[in-house]
């Protein structure tokens, strides 16, 4: 269970080494809180020494707090830390587990949940566990030269090379791996572009948009401008009379919204970015998955005049346990690297390697096909379940592409009291509202639901009892 | 070698889709910048189309500059980026491999240098390859329910309350699995470090010290104040003296010195902090290794009054290229931690916890033990050899700890001079004059020697050559 090394040599006596190490294990966790402690006598069996030091040393343990005695049960242990405010950051942010998902605003136990409709969850089932182990053992065996040398803080050449490809034929991205920054996720990337874009005091964003963007260039400094949000994606009027010196857009399927910007704003958006020598931040974090119509080009795909900073990542269509997401910078910008090379780092050489292997023998290519499928399928489902169940009562938008759509509800009940019903059926469900600087109570609520993380049962279930839930609304 | 797929559904005429696809894989590197292209003939061969189309699509790239034609030889793929100066710095970047070696003065071509003294340098013989394997393996086969989900961006638990006890147990460092953070790398710890100590504006540095910290912190706006090192590491009168709120500090074994701060100077350093209210960030970057004296606790273990920010990593004793380094914060500042969740980001979950793995299974233990032996002959070796080579014409310093050495040569010469008659006979030993904000010549010049990433033949080459290179310097 733990470990206490008694050492004669160490000039201590035996019941204050006990005592520290005991203490030490308890504060750092190795001893649960809570855990039942060995007693006197086994301790005295199991150490081999008398059961005065052991006596002791427990004495001091009771009397700071690290034990209690409980009566016919026994002795446990007592983390003061536990119940410390300030560790609670860190344990609700494990709970939590994900920073791209708003904070739920009721306090529903997570165990209650059952069905949880999480925007950002990603399928189970489709990680290519064999094909991955696969790679990382040939990474390890063929790089072995390597694995004990610094890599290149922009990333792996190679990575970089096969990516370049990659977005060329999926996106249409143009550009040569030296315009490629392999990092760590979207932290890291916009805590590049911060130091790229230094004179630049004004950037726009989505109203609603991606809070995490929106934090991190807050905390570097930044003043954030929220333009909203249409059917068409950011309005282009609210961003010219900005004043805005760069943008900051997710023109694929808008999140949360999940708009897409049709082509005509697309060349309107790049006109005014070399316009007003503005820089365009495009984040195409899904735009591996479509579902309708014809896929539009990337930004980066159109702009002329190298003022778009495109982003993507291998969080949805892959993993976001392996954290590898990339910076496609403009080439004016790729000057500027030098500057910053200090801060460049890229992720794990191994995981590089072997994605660079998983691209180069096709794996990658079929492995989005097979995702896509799957996505279209659950997606379909999704949409008939709701059609079935709430009909008139439900009308679906931003549904053409991404990971989640957007449910607007017939009632003016409050989205919260949404929410909680859905919670209290065991059902959970979202309303961003963390994506909004200002949020304001829309007319009819609006309910965000992902459907990749949640199997295709899980979520006919989820849905039935989502119409429970709700069933008063209507009554 | 590259791939054009035609379709007759694109739409696009076929000289078009041609002429699209290989100036994409020209500009993207997939075609290399110089590569002999197929002739027409064989291109009309092999995709099955005529003539026409094919000659078209070469006109057009011809035109552009993207190919050349060559008589008597042939096709030719001209990358037009390959020869921009905006490319320069990530390709510089790549073949210098590595932040925390000084650029090279000279510009001796890295194919000239067979016997390099990297004081980055890590074993590359001693990685365990096998036992990584079946970690990672393990790692994947243990977390299929996790691998599609995001992790806590502070880090595992689990592998912060491993790390919590290991750096307990080897360095004496009290704390709970809520201090440590899990990151990627120094220039992510600096980066969390400028938010956690926003409204300190100046930041002592040793002077000379790490090229690196002290650039993210200028980055950052902070202004960096030069502190004199001796050889009980950082002079505490000029510290005092400098008005500074916070000092960056590597008292295990400084870099590039090797200088270790005597326990006295530890107890004086943290009074410092107290009265001053002043942040020690300790980087004990190496402190795993040490091989003469009684072991110094670290000066986290040693503070009562949370002044000190402990940083430590796994790039030395494990391996560079798996990005995982650690921070442990005092208590008062894991409380500022919930305004920077955003900005926090763990790296690779598999790699973490086979990491966590790694240490609970005691494969860690073995592997440090394993390395300090390995180190600390090749350290002795060293030793030998210089003392039988230079014997009195050199003094060693620094060489109590850590991978590398620094040697004062009895000569007048400049140490430029000197490092560029070694990188003559193929050795490149290293000034560190990169370290210092102020650099002056010092009165005998000081050579820094790595010895964990080269095996002890070739230091033995080395060592020799290098007497060879410098006969002439006491002739």
């Amino acid at each position: 269970m733990f470990e206490i090394l008694l050492s004669d040599l160490s000039g201590q006596p035996l019941y204050l080494q006990l005592y520290t190490q005991m203490r030490n294990h308890i504060r750092s966790g190795v001893i649960r809180n809570g855990t039942r402690l060995p007693s006197i006598r086994s301790l005295h069996q199991q150490l081999n020494i008398s059961k005065t030091p052991i006596e002791t040393a427990f004495q001091m343990l009771l009397s700071e707090g690290y034990i209690v005695s409980k009566s016919r049960s026994g002795i446990f242990a007592v983390n003061p830390h536990e119940n410390w405010p300030a560790f609670r950051p860190s344990i609700d942010l494990r709970q939590q587990g994900d920073v791209q998902n708003p904070i739920p605003s009721q306090s529903i136990a997570a165990q209650d949940i059952r069905f949880d409709f999480k925007p950002a969850g990603v399928d189970n089932e489709m990680f290519p566990v064999r094909i991955w182990r696969k790679m990382i053992n040939e990474a390890i065996e063929n790089h072995s030269a390597d694995i004990s040398k610094y890599g290149d803080t922009q990333g792996e050449y190679t990575l970089r090379a096969v990516l370049a490809d990659y977005l060329r034929k999926s996106r249409g991205v143009v550009c040569s791996p030296e315009q490629v920054i392999i990092g760590s996720g979207i932290a890291y990337s916009i805590g590049l572009i911060v130091h790229l874009l230094k004179g630049i005091g004004r950037i726009a964003h989505e109203e609603p948009g991606y809070v995490q963007v929106r934090e991190v260039f807050a905390l570097n400094g930044f003043h954030m401008l929220p333009i909203p949000v249409g059917e068409k994606g950011i309005s282009l009027e609210a961003l010219e009379a900005s004043g805005a010196q760069a943008v900051y857009v997710t023109p694929s399927h808008q999140l949360p919204t999940g708009a897409v910007m049709p082509y005509s704003e697309r060349e309107y958006l790049l006109e005014w970015a070399r316009t007003a020598d503005a820089y365009i931040i495009e984040d195409d974090y899904d735009g591996e998955f479509r579902y309708f119509g014809k896929p539009i080009s990337s930004l980066q795909s159109l702009d002329h005049y190298g003022r778009v900073i495109y982003m993507g990542t291998f969080s949805k269509a892959f993993t976001p346990a392996i954290r590898i997401n990339y910076t496609i910078l403009p080439i004016q910008l790729v000057q500027r690297l030098e500057e910053l090379q200090h801060i460049l780092n890229a992720p794990s050489r191994v995981e590089q390697w072997a994605m660079t292997s998983l691209i180069e023998q096709g794996h990658w290519y079929r492995h989005v096909r097979k995702m896509r499928n799957t996505y279209q399928r659950k997606h379909q489902r999704l949409l008939e379940l709701i059609e079935s169940h709430f009909s008139n009562k439900a009308k679906i938008t931003g549904h053409s592409a991404g990971l989640h759509i957007r449910m607007e509800l017939k009632t003016h009940l409050p989205t919260e009291e949404l929410l909680k019903m859905a919670a209290e059926y065991g059902v959970k469900v979202y309303d961003f509202r963390h994506s909004w600087i200002n949020w304001v109570e829309p007319e009819y609520p609006e309910i965000y639901l992902g459907f990749a993380g949640i199997s295709e049962s899980a979520m006919e279930e989820g849905i039935l009892l989502l119409k429970k839930a709700w069933a008063r609304v209507w009554s």
